[in-house]
């Protein structure tokens, strides 16, 4: 009984310990000046962002509790570029040269010599780009994931981006790093949902991004089980693939996570039916942001080119109607990339 | 500057003050006798789960990083019984026979009168077990992603377990709820790995074992994106099946969680390849545990009966070389259910 008694009393002063802790590690970045985002201008996006948050961490009408508080991010051109490629087809494109010269069998494939030709139109032939599908599974299937794990990270330490001359994963937006680390500061789960391959993603995720793997949803396939040497080993392969894009975004946040996000970050067409099911009929109130690619000096400037993978057209129009927030890189960005 | 400094201080303050309260809430546990395992016995399957969980924990040759420590648990057999039949079976029973009154044409179903006269030949007959997967059909797709979630909501609100006469989620194993806190509060992540489905099981996990939808892991089809009156909805399909049972698990423990697992449990050969896949050649320290069912008073006693879906016999037979702990509900645990 005594025992019991000291244990609740412990429990309670851990609890209020806890609870003052977290006020005051709060108030730095309230209250003290230290602005938790300091590479967003002031503006109508900063404040449409600022105050959702606020508002859903209020007790008061539009309170949200912290275990629904889901902010689902795109990859690709919301947290870092995806230009001239996406990276992870800068990855492709490298390892496919990295391995020719010792696999002549590779080197006499038509389909790698269209790639390494750049010869884009071939590649993407045919209702399922089987050329592309064939590319892939080059270099995303037959291997363990170990692996390629393994591969990834030798490309990250080793390949420079073309025009900022950095290694890719240098080149991540400092507002939306911020962003997500103030979403987390206020209890929200940041994903990230992403056309991109979730195990290429899940290699760098966390140590780039502080987004642990299993809060990585992004398109997959199968691996297969396997004892090699008596030891189990997960082969990937392209079975089942899932790509989660466009409307694939919403059934693999369903699928993965299972809760609706109240928060949903993207910047193109291929992010417009999360944003949907994020921000319409959603019984929480939620918020839509869309990162607009507007800034040609620091970045790209590519919002609206219907040809570029970003293509930006359909969301941007729904926009004002959805109440959807627009953030102009060039406008709304102090910064893009943390200096090196 | 000062402004800074001023925020540092904060920070430090509030660190320390988190630090304290993390030591605090486990003194309790730990030195001041409460035991955070009150119903498992003193023995040897206690002993190997509580001496790991020191060793991971603590600094030196075996010690994790708390990002990777990852506990995946199997559900049914597990978690809570699957006799006399998995509770989702009961569901789909149950929903079935709700149904039937005001639907002839399901009435009329072959696989319907199969399923209500406990006629399991013919609903398992075929290679692809087409009567139940008809079933599954009527009972897991063509309906919202709410409609499915306020279905199983009802059914757990009214139906009672024919041996035990309580909801089916208050029969959770009272050891298994200490053992997830316990591993909880040592900075482990909790997961299910379930041959179940993962829509059926999110919809109560986290009120009834505080594991958050998305760490649930089971059985998945994709749901199908569509705007219904300007409203988007997630119809579910049982379009790209996975079945998250043997080899199946380390395949989802890799797709949906994208690391190995260092704490494994599970109670039928449905286990074994995630028993292997986290506890054979992992880099890591790794805990292997299954639960045997010995218990014909207080539960069920059918471990070892290969017509029962617990079927345990392969897993069982490796336990010993494999290291893995067996624990045997009648002489290990003090408790099976918590009393009503």
């Amino acid at each position: 009984m005594v025992r019991e008694f000291r244990a609740t009393v412990w429990r309670m002063l851990a609890a209020v310990l806890l609870a003052l802790a977290g006020v005051l590690s709060a108030v730095p970045a309230a209250a003290k000046g230290a602005d938790p985002l300091p590479s967003w201008r002031q503006g109508s996006a900063r404040t449409a962002i600022t105050s959702f948050v606020a508002a859903v961490t209020a007790k008061g009408p539009r309170y949200v509790a912290p275990a629904d508080r889901i902010a689902v991010f795109d990859n690709d051109g919301t947290l870092w570029p995806e230009n001239p490629v996406p990276f992870q087809l800068a990855y492709i494109i490298d390892e496919i040269r990295r391995r020719t010269p010792d696999e002549p069998a590779l080197a006499a494939d038509p389909m790698v010599q269209a790639l390494l030709a750049g010869d884009v139109a071939t590649l993407l032939a045919g209702k399922h780009h089987d050329g592309l599908m064939h590319i892939a599974a080059l270099t995303h299937a037959g291997m363990t994931v170990e692996t390629f794990n393994a591969s990834v990270n030798a490309w990250l330490a080793s390949a420079r981006h073309p025009k900022f001359n950095r290694p890719y994963d240098r080149l991540t937006y400092q507002p939306m790093q911020e962003l997500l680390r103030y979403l987390r500061a206020n209890g929200f789960k940041t994903f990230i949902v992403s056309g991109g391959g979730a195990d290429f993603m899940r290699v760098w995720s966390e140590r780039v991004y502080g987004i642990p793997p299993e809060q990585v949803v992004g398109s997959t396939a199968q691996s297969r089980f396997e004892m090699r040497d008596g030891r189990p080993v997960l082969v990937k392969t392209l079975d089942h693939l899932f790509i989660d894009d466009k409307d694939g975004k919403p059934v693999g946040i369903q699928q993965f996570i299972g809760r609706r996000p109240i928060a949903v970050f993207g910047n193109s067409d291929g992010d417009k039916a999360m944003l949907e099911y994020g921000t319409i009929g959603n019984p929480r109130p939620s918020l839509g942001v869309i990162i607009r690619h507007t800034d040609a000096a620091r970045e790209y400037q590519y919002d609206v080119n219907p040809k570029s993978s970003g293509t930006l057209v359909e969301a941007l129009k729904d926009a004002p109607a959805r109440g959807w927030t627009v953030v102009d890189m060039a406008k709304d960005w102090t910064t893009v990339f943390k200096e090196p």
